[in-house]
C-alpha cells in the first residue's frame, strides 16, 4: 500500500455524493445517512475489504462491519468511524477514518498472513450508521446503540423530517441485519480534528485523552398566529422574536463565559406556520451547550432556564435534553498510541475532543483509543474542510502501528 | 334569500380545508392557493352562481368570474374577494366577501329579471387567485396580474416551494383560462377588518378610505458553515445568530415608533443547511414593513440597512422589495358605501387598512369600494378569527345595498 494509493483512493471515496463537479476548486460531500450516496461509499468501501478476505455484514442497526476472524468465538479491534455526512459538507469528517481503517487492517492482515504478525484478537472495520445526526437525531446513533445506550426498538422507530423510520431506511439500501456485530474489546478511531489546536501548535497527530460535556436539546417557544399587517404590537404573541431572544441568549452565554470554556449554537430551526404575512405561531429549535465539564454546561443550562421564564408575549420549554458527560479516555491506550506516534517519526500532542465521536460512545464501553490529523484553519462541517495530505498520510501510518501494536497485544497483555 | 341562508351557506364553505373535525370548539380552515381543498370551495360556489343564470369562467392567471351580462359588450361591476388562505387560518379571511357576494348577486340578478332594477353595467362575482401569498409569493397575485402591475408571465412562472409553478398548479385543478375576465368599471369588496378599531368603536361597518404604505422584502444572510462542537466562536460566522439579530431589529423598529405608527414583522425564515450541530451557513427571510405613509416605511428601511451593514460576523442583504405606496379609495365610493349603511340602519366608521386586500390592487386601475365588518378581537390569520354574526348579516346587507346603487349607475351617473 503506497501513500500515492491512499490518496488516490480517498479521491474516489469522495466522488459518491460530491457537492460540486470534478475539477472544481472547493468539493465537499452531500451524503447523508442511507441516501443512496452513503449506500453506494459503504459498498465500495466493503467490496474492497471483501476483495481482501474480509467477511461483510451488516448489524441489526445498519452498522457495517468487515470482518475477519483468525482466533474463532474471540473478540475483535474494531477500526473505523462513518460514511455518513452532514449537507454540505466536507469530504474527510468520517469517510477519511473509514479509509484509513480499510487500508490499515488490509495491511495488518497481509502482515498475519505472511507469518510477520501473530494476533490475539480478530479484526474488523466498521462504517456506523448515522453519526452526524443530520437526517436522523440524535447522532452518534449506530454506535450508541451497539454499545447499549440507545435501545435498539427506539433507534429503529425514530423518523427523519420526511418521516422515514431508520428501520424503513436501513431496509431501503439492504443494511438492516439481524445480528449483534462482532464484539469489539479495542476500539480505535482516526479523525480529522476539527478545530485548530493541532495547526496551531504545528503537530501532525493528536491523542484525545477525554471529551467536553454536552448537552443537546430541543426547545419550543409558543406563540400565536396573527396577521403581520393588521394586527396591532400590543397583541402579537410572536414565537419568531421570542425564538431570536433565545438564538442570541445562548450566543451571550458563550461569550461572556473565559474563553475556551463554553460553545453554545442553534444549527435547526423551523417556524410554524412559516408563511409571509403571518406572526409565527411555533418555533422550534436544536440547540447544543458544551463545556469542558458537566458543571459549566449545567451552569448555562440554568441560565438559558431563566431566559425562557423571563420572556414576554410568547412561552417556551426545554424538551428531548440529552446529556453527555466529559469521561476520561483509555489511559493506556493513550500511552500506546503516542509509542505509535514516536514509531513513525510523527510529533504528537495529547488534547481534548469539544465535538462528539463513534469513539466516544464506544468508550463507554469498550477500551477506546482516538487520535487526529489537523483541519486546515479548524474549518469544519463545510465543503472547504481540509488536511494537508502529509498530514493524513501520518494519521494513517499511526493508525496502523497504533492497531498493530493493539492486535499483538499491547500494552500489558490482553485482558487490562 | 333569508339570514339563516347566509349563515348555512358560510358553514358550508367552512368545511373546504377545515382544520378540525366537525363538532370542534375552534374550527379554522387550510385552503391554501390551486390546492384540492380551494378547487372544491370555488366549485361549490361557482355550482350555485351557475345555478342562477351566471356564467363561470377562470381568466388567464386563474381568477375565477362568475358572470351575468344584461348589456352586451358594457363593462360590469365587479364584487368579490378570495377562497385561498394561510395555513391554519380562520374561515372568515376572503371567504366571507367571495360568499356575501355571491348572495348579493344573486339577490340583485333576481331583481334585475323582476324588473324591480335597471342596471347601467354587468355583473360579476370573483374568487382572486392566491390573495394570502401563502403558496405563491407575492400576495394579490391573481388581481394584480388582473390589473396588470403584475405580468401575466411572470405570474405565471411563480414557483411555490416544492417548485411547483402557478401555471401547473391552475392546470392541475382546472382553473387556467385564456381570457382576460369581464372588464371592471367598479371593484367592491366586503372584508373582516383583520383588527380592533370597528370593535373599540362598538360600531358593525367600516368603510376604508386608504391603504397604508407597505414594504415587503426578502433578506438573506450569508454566513459560512461549521461544526458547532468544534469550531470556536471567534472562527465562527453564524447567519442564525446575524439573522436573530435582524428579527430582533425589526421588532424594536416597530416598538420604538410613535404608537400606531409602524409595524414590521417577519412570518417566514429558513435556515441552510438546517441540521444540528452545523452552524448555519445561509438564513433567508420574509419581511414586511407598514407605516400610513411611505415616508415611516422608507425611514424604517433606511434603520434595517443600518443595522444589516453594522452586522459583525456575517454579512446580509435585501432582495425582492415590493413597495405599495399609500392610496386614497375612490372618494364618491366611501360617500356612496356610507348612504347604503345608513339605509340600512348600520352604523358606519371611515378608516385605513394597514393589511392589503385585492380591493387595494384593483383601486390602481379601476374605482373601487371596501368594507369591513369587525373581528372579535382583532384576531386573523388564525384559526380562532371570528365575527359576530349579526356583524356578518350586517355585512351583506351594506354590500347589496351598495352594489344595487353602483348597478343603477350612482353615484352621479356612470361615468365619473
Amino acid at each position: 500500500m503506497t501513500p500515492d494509493a491512499f490518496l488516490a483512493d480517498l479521491d474516489q471515496l469522495s466522488e459518491f455524493g460530491a457537492t460540486a463537479p470534478a475539477g472544481a476548486a472547493v468539493r465537499g460531500v452531500d451524503r447523508q445517512a442511507a441516501t443512496p450516496e452513503h449506500a453506494a461509499a459503504r459498498r465500495w468501501v466493503a467490496d474492497g475489504l471483501a476483495g481482501n478476505g474480509f467477511g461483510v455484514e451488516p448489524d441489526r442497526i445498519g452498522n457495517l462491519f468487515a470482518s475477519i476472524e483468525w482466533l474463532p468465538g474471540a473478540p475483535a479491534l474494531v477500526l473505523g468511524s462513518h460514511l455518513d455526512s452532514q449537507p454540505a459538507a466536507g469530504r474527510l469528517d468520517g469517510a477519511y477514518g473509514v479509509l484509513a481503517a480499510a487500508h490499515a487492517a488490509t495491511r495488518l492482515a497481509a502482515e498475519v498472513a505472511a507469518g510477520e504478525l501473530t494476533p490475539v484478537r480478530n479484526l474488523a472495520v466498521v462504517d456506523w450508521f448515522n453519526e452526524e445526526g443530520a437526517r436522523f437525531t440524535p447522532s452518534l446513533l449506530g454506535s450508541s446503540t451497539y454499545t447499549g445506550a440507545l435501545a435498539l426498538t427506539d433507534a429503529l422507530a425514530i423518523e427523519d423530517l420526511a418521516g422515514v423510520s431508520v428501520a424503513d431506511a436501513l431496509r431501503g439500501i439492504g443494511c438492516l441485519g439481524s445480528g449483534g456485530g462482532p464484539v469489539a474489546d479495542r476500539y480505535l478511531e482516526l479523525h480529522i480534528e476539527q478545530g485548530r489546536e493541532l495547526e496551531n501548535a504545528g503537530v501532525e497527530i493528536g491523542v484525545v485523552t477525554r471529551n467536553w460535556a454536552v448537552a443537546k436539546f430541543t426547545v419550543v417557544v409558543h406563540g400565536d398566529q396573527a396577521h403581520t399587517g393588521a394586527t396591532a404590537l400590543a397583541d402579537r404573541h410572536d414565537a419568531l422574536v421570542g425564538a431570536a431572544r433565545l438564538v442570541l441568549t445562548l450566543r451571550e452565554l458563550a461569550a461572556e463565559a473565559p474563553p475556551g470554556q463554553l460553545l453554545a449554537s442553534v444549527g435547526r430551526l423551523r417556524v410554524f406556520p412559516n408563511s409571509p404575512v403571518v406572526v409565527p405561531a411555533r418555533v422550534e429549535f436544536e440547540a447544543d451547550i458544551r463545556g469542558p465539564e458537566t458543571e459549566q454546561v449545567s451552569r448555562a443550562l440554568r441560565e438559558f432556564d431563566t431566559a425562557m421564564a423571563d420572556l414576554t408575549e410568547v412561552t417556551a420549554e426545554r424538551a428531548r435534553v440529552k446529556v453527555r458527560p466529559p469521561r476520561e479516555l483509555w489511559p493506556d491506550g493513550v500511552a500506546l498510541a503516542e509509542k505509535a506516534a514516536a514509531e513513525v517519526g510523527a510529533r504528537s500532542l495529547r488534547l481534548a475532543t469539544r465535538a462528539g465521536h463513534d469513539a466516544i460512545a464506544l468508550s463507554a464501553r469498550v477500551p477506546t483509543v482516538l487520535i487526529f490529523v489537523p483541519s486546515r484553519d479548524g474549518i469544519s462541517h463545510n465543503v472547504a474542510e481540509d488536511t494537508d495530505p502529509d498530514h493524513l498520510l501520518a494519521g494513517v501510518e499511526v493508525l496502523t502501528a497504533t492497531a498493530r501494536r493493539l492486535l499483538r497485544g499491547e500494552p500489558g497483555g490482553d485482558d487490562e
